[in-house]
């Protein structure tokens, strides 16, 4: 009888490693279960599909169920995994058709459950017109809710990646847009000269930001109406709730797997987790951090596909391994382009690591050459060795892919003094003659 | 009495060697000599100055005369370095207001005096109507001819950078582009496919394209009038010459300073000739290629401006090493970026290395996100011990720049097998989930 793999969880990590170990057997008997209807679909188009910049839900679905069944691997949707027997080799599930319950087998088992968005036990939560945004209900959700109420005012919560996203394609709906976070400055991940620039530009454009301050309520009769910050009560038709995630981990939890940082779920390089046989891989699991060793939470879809890829491959006879991550990101707000990489100020004061920093301002092409716009480049070198730790680019369009080049010498452990006359691409349209990232390197 | 730096040159190599030195010995006597009355200027924009792109042709220049002046620097130009004296430590110069000859003392010397156009000996070179292009006067006299007479047909004879960047700059005029390359394929400096890639383009959009034979005469009444290819004649109102350079070393052979590959003048990483206290950097030097180890001729700006900073720093009595380049480079053809970085799949044939090498076909963006275009990324790896050798892309907006990614872990001396799982960033407006680089990688 060929090996049993079954996998829990139906989008980057549990499809990625679905495609994956077929590829690696295609012989072997695989199994996807997932309780939502949509499968392999790109989380981090959703704000573009809510701003319409993206026409179709369809667009955002990289592979469908009838694309793995042609592969001879059954996708069963709407099917919630409730209990993992790691004695027995069992999963419990339940048909969300029916409500009823079924056991499957397996030999090997990979658990993709992904993430839920963070939703705080406020006063007024529930009130309709408060919205998360995790995944194509939520999309659909908040796209149809913005064209029958046409909100006027809109508050986003939490000034991370998808809520900074969100502006734009908020303000296409005609919304006056308000952004909330707790933390000292937008951007948490990045460290306060680069968030500021961003900062800066928004409030240029017209968007108001609230920060060091969280949300204590929110009010409304039948919709929200308001949502109260400190002393302040802000206007607002539709709310945005984008705070974080935490990893659907607690079925991992429930069968005895270990836990690691923030709950999720610990694995090895293999993507091994504490029990034989059980894999884990996306944003239910842990990352290990290449440049700081340490064990992390950092949920990303390109993560979530590395992973699948390995655990696929490992739990269909492979041995392939991740090494782990640069925190690497990158997003758009508005014009304004942001990207970081490998540890920030705030995360070499965490972990007591002594370091240098310099922050440069350039351009993005020579400046005579039109579109030629802002760019700030910050660096992060071990004070000691020089070696390159970390670094965050804002700026006008041609800058935040730029992050890839400090992620390649992240990559391959390079000190600043390596890459000081590194030979990067020039050509006016592209770049001044010393492009911004080697302006940097040259501050060393 | 203070040290007398004397350069030679007035452009890239030798105004960054004026700088460097003046930043390191604020109280160094430095003087430059140029044959030129324009200093500093961006060779590289001329193409966008001919065609208007950039209005005027003071944008090109960086800094001036009298920047320099301000910083205790005099430049003195339309004065020509006719000879080297090393015995003496002497210059003789002309002043080319009044044909003048001078002597000047050195204690150290820089030769910055950069390349000049090839133009080949053929009947019919000295027609009015063509042009080669290197400096502001011959971005001048195109800018001029171009207006004054309104050529329909233009045919550019060379498909390198420069070559090809005429094409839009020539096309805004009305004419109608014939290009000529006698190499097999356009763009030499490239591999076949990818040239392909830019070719098929080209010829999309409606640019003629000879390659494989060469230009054996140029025929014309008052003005040029046709361009002979072999058997055939190409119709030409206007033609730009830019078949390669020569460095302008010959005051440095007679000098009996050892000359290198293509007759540029031999330096070490100090950029130190044969000859004590004479320095040599820019397009007039040679480079020694980071992946071959080996002596070459690549005359770019960049380059120029990293051998100047050396030179100017250890002329004036520091310890700065420069360690080579990678043969980086980037262009804009239309609206397709081409870029290469490394050896060539012919760069390493002619070398004798075994190689593996792989080409990918991607998209700049995740498919569904407006803008996604076309991109084509090839890798290069030593087939023994997976050392990444080398890469090329052509592709739409957002394709160029990529290569940087590979020029930075090239720079490190990575393995392919190093990178398969680099961390590099996604968002849907800027990369698919797999940035096209990390798709080449994971190819081997």
């Amino acid at each position: 009888m060929s090996s049993r793999l079954r996998i829990i969880g139906g989008v980057a990590g549990g499809m990625s490693a679905a495609a994956k170990a077929r590829r690696f057997n295609p012989k072997l008997d695989i199994k996807v279960f997932t309780d939502d209807q949509y499968i392999s679909y790109s989380a981090c188009g959703l704000p573009y599909y809510i701003g319409d910049v993206v026409k179709s839900r369809e667009h955002l679905i990289a592979r469908t169920v009838e694309n793995f069944a042609e592969q001879g691997t059954p996708v069963i949707t709407r099917t919630r995994a409730i209990e993992i027997k790691t004695d027995s080799k069992q999963i419990i599930l339940e048909d969300l058709a029916n409500h009823k319950y079924f056991e499957e087998e397996y030999d090997q088992l990979i658990i993709a459950t992904g993430a839920r968005a963070v939703i705080p036990p406020l006063e007024g939560i529930d009130l309709p017109g408060i919205f998360t945004l995790r995944n194509i209900h939520d999309g659909d959700a908040i796209k149809t809710y913005l064209k029958e109420n046409q909100p006027a005012q809109a508050v986003i919560v939490g000034a991370g990646y998808i809520g900074l996203e969100m502006i734009e394609n908020l303000q296409v709906y005609g919304c006056q847009v308000t952004v909330v976070e707790k933390e000292p400055h937008i951007l948490p991940i990045m460290d306060h000269d680069i968030a500021q620039v961003v900062s800066n530009y928004l409030n240029s454009m017209g968007v108001e930001i609230v920060t060091g301050k969280a949300v204590t309520a929110f009010n409304g009769k039948h919709t929200v109406e308001e949502v109260i910050v400190g002393n302040n009560s802000l206007p607002a038709d539709i709310v945005i709730l984008s705070i974080g995630v935490i990893p659907n981990s607690q079925i991992a939890a429930r069968a005895g797997i270990e836990l690691g940082h923030s709950y999720a779920i610990r694995v090895n390089e293999k993507m091994e987790t504490s029990q034989p046989d059980i894999y884990a891989a996306g944003d239910c699991a842990v990352v290990r951090h290449i440049i700081s060793g340490q064990e992390m939470y950092i949920p990303l879809g390109t993560t979530a596909n590395k992973q699948g890829r390995v655990a696929g491959e490992n739990a269909a006879g492979g041995h392939a391994v991740f090494k782990g991550v640069l925190g690497t990101g990158i997003t758009k707000i508005m014009d304004m382009e942001v990207s970081r990489t490998g540890l920030s100020e705030q995360e070499c004061q965490d972990l007591g690591i002594q370091y240098i920093s310099h922050t440069i301002k350039s351009r993005t092409r020579t400046p005579y050459y039109p579109g030629s716009g802002r760019i700030h480049v910050k660096l992060i070198a071990d004070k000691k060795d020089h070696r390159l730790l970390g670094g965050q680019i804002a700026g006008f369009s041609g800058s935040g892919k730029r992050i890839d080049t400090i992620a390649a010498a992240l990559t391959t452990n390079s000190t600043v003094d390596d890459l000081k006359n590194m030979d990067l691409s020039y050509c006016p349209p592209f770049s001044p003659l010393w492009d911004p990232v080697l302006t940097a390197i040259n501050k060393f």
